[in-house]
């Protein structure tokens, strides 16, 4: 199957993950997928931009909370109001999937729909485009969800995994029919999972057609697909406020849970490309470039770094400011223009601690 | 003698001083006596203001270089303009207190003056006062020199020493001829002084009368009494560009070893006040209060400190930005507008290199 006779292909950014594990440069209303933590573009505009030439621009859409809605328009000012899919509360990725499948289903009841996530660092942008494209072809059998899977390089313990079953045939990459999905593991099963061969990481990148996924949720879950249906129903009858009510009605499950752990028909593609979710500061030395002292800096907005007898440090600075590191190693140092953020490297997992100290010292404003 | 049958009494605050101890809150044309240290208020503005009851305010004479002249005066709206003593550069402490001294002498040739740095943290004001008077009257000879001398409380190898001789009777306040300046100390030597007992630290607080200092300059150094004389003969005639060339014509020498390390009749007075010349940012955590780990802010204009599971470190925040701290000891963390400085404690002695190193990358709008 040639490109040419593929259902209409959309893409569904997926931009409503809050944190606090790149506080305080993230925020409630600014969170990791507008931070330009690489290339100096905001993820989301580059999680975008890596979608030009695949998808028609009026076929890309952006699922995120109400609360970010307005700031996600002004970083994507050429994104078509109604192509905004606005959750009305975060209730993780099965609900968030299922409005945006409902959304798309209700004008183009065939389309494939590719789901990414906003926040991660994918290169280059043509062996991504090019896995797309084959996972997209996969899914055109009406039935097949297709996931994106990472080869590991090291035994992750913060990753998801997917197991390869049987190869598929005839295909331009390396693919295989999922034999089971595993949740992170703890040190010595992963270690288990790299000695074995056979896993990949689960990258929550993801190809199907819509009508697939809708069908794939009422068989795995009944309560998600009933909400799916209701979504659907509204959507087709355009009535705002009774698609919101129908998100509401949707478990808080994630996509992996609900449904393509129980799904009986899921590819995996090995993905060609480098990824990387940046789940914290210091994943900033695996995509930024390093000093001859291993400093990495991500500077934007005329920030710079001058470091002194200093190495192995992660310094995120934004705004017209220096950031002087003397004598000091494995730091994360944070500075933007109302906060500044110093942490040992091995404490930067932890934010969530401080950042719930800060909430608790009243310092609202900050959070 | 009762203080109504004294010479008029004028205060000189020396002004000049430049150093990196406190970059980069501090930077050339904003040094250390412009930073709030203590009690929020510049404290060259918290030095001015000790004198308050002391000196006439007309009698209170600003010295600093050139560049300092106008954002002195920014500092110090209600010093009147002839009241800045300029130096044309800078030349260490002889020639200031020559030009400080020639200038008084022009208009009040007994004129009895307080020598004072811009730059220390000293308390309670009314002891502080009271130990001025005192050695004002002792001045009131017309010959003696009086110093002030701090009693140590460990063996500081960064302070001058002053060693006591016969104490001098009918005083109010502790008082002794001095028997000799010793320069900053090794450990061992210092550590001698403090056994041995009768030592003091140097403050580098000065009282004598203006024709006393420059009799005392003509005696102990020809070459900065020629140019104190030509100062003088110029602040007679007001001639301003005179002054400017005579002033370079002194010596770059220090007070200490061109002066009063010679002079035979100097006098020391035990000060009854809490000193600290406040050498660096550790030196902070003497002079502003700590939290229960220890960890010492100094925050001014709306900025403020949250530490979490950190101890020891001392923090200078400025304007509204919040210092975060996480997990980290013994550091030194400075958050100004435009840079952030991080480095342990122990380092912090030695941040010129690093201001050598900022220099040498190019960043001159950081000095």
């Amino acid at each position: 199957m040639t490109l040419s006779t593929m259902t209409s292909l959309h893409a569904v950014v997926m931009a409503g993950g809050s944190g606090t594990r790149f506080w305080p440069a993230s925020r409630a209303a600014r969170p990791k997928q507008f931070l330009p933590l690489v290339g100096g573009k905001p993820m989301i505009v580059a999680t975008i931009d890596r979608l030009d030439g695949l998808c028609d621009q009026d076929h890309v859409w952006v699922a995120t909370s109400k609360r970010l809605g307005k700031p996600i328009t002004k970083l994507l000012p050429s994104l078509p109001k109604d192509r905004l899919v606005l959750e009305p509360e975060a209730r993780d990725t099965a609900p968030c999937i299922a409005l945006a499948a409902a959304t798309i289903a209700a004008v183009d009841p065939e389309a494939t729909m590719i789901v990414l996530p906003a926040d991660h660092v994918i290169a280059p942008v043509d062996a991504f485009q090019a896995m797309l494209r084959e996972g997209a072809a996969i899914a055109q059998d009406g039935a097949t969800l297709v996931t994106f899977g990472i080869a590991p390089t090291f035994p992750a313990t913060g990753y998801g995994y997917v197991e390869c079953g049987a190869p598929l045939a005839g295909r331009s990459l390396p693919g295989f029919a999922v034999r089971s999905f595993r949740e992170k593991p703890d040190r010595a099963t992963a270690e288990g999972f790299l000695r074995a061969g056979g896993f990949l990481w689960n990258s929550g990148i993801f190809v199907w057609r819509v009508d697939a996924i809708l069908r794939a949720m009422r068989a795995a879950d009944a309560e998600l697909g009933a909400a799916a249906d209701a979504m659907l129903a509204a959507a087709r009858k355009k009535e705002k406020a009774a698609l919101q009510r129908a998100f509401l009605q949707a478990p808080k499950r994630s996509i992996d849970y609900a449904v393509m752990e129980k799904a009986p028909q899921v590819a995996v593609v090995r993905a060609p490309i480098r990824w990387d979710d940046v789940g914290s500061f210091p994943a900033l030395g695996a995509i930024a470039p390093a000093d001859g002292d291993g400093n990495v800096a991500v500077a934007a907005n005329g920030a710079d770094l001058v470091a002194l007898q200093s190495r192995g440090n992660i310094v995120y600075a934004d705004g017209a400011r220096t950031v002087a590191l003397f004598g000091v190693e494995d730091l994360v140092v944070v500075a933007v223009d109302d906060a500044v953020l110093v942490c040992p490297k091995d404490k930067a997992h932890d934010l969530k601690a401080l950042v719930e100290h800060v909430r608790a010292s009243g310092r609202q404003g900050l959070l």
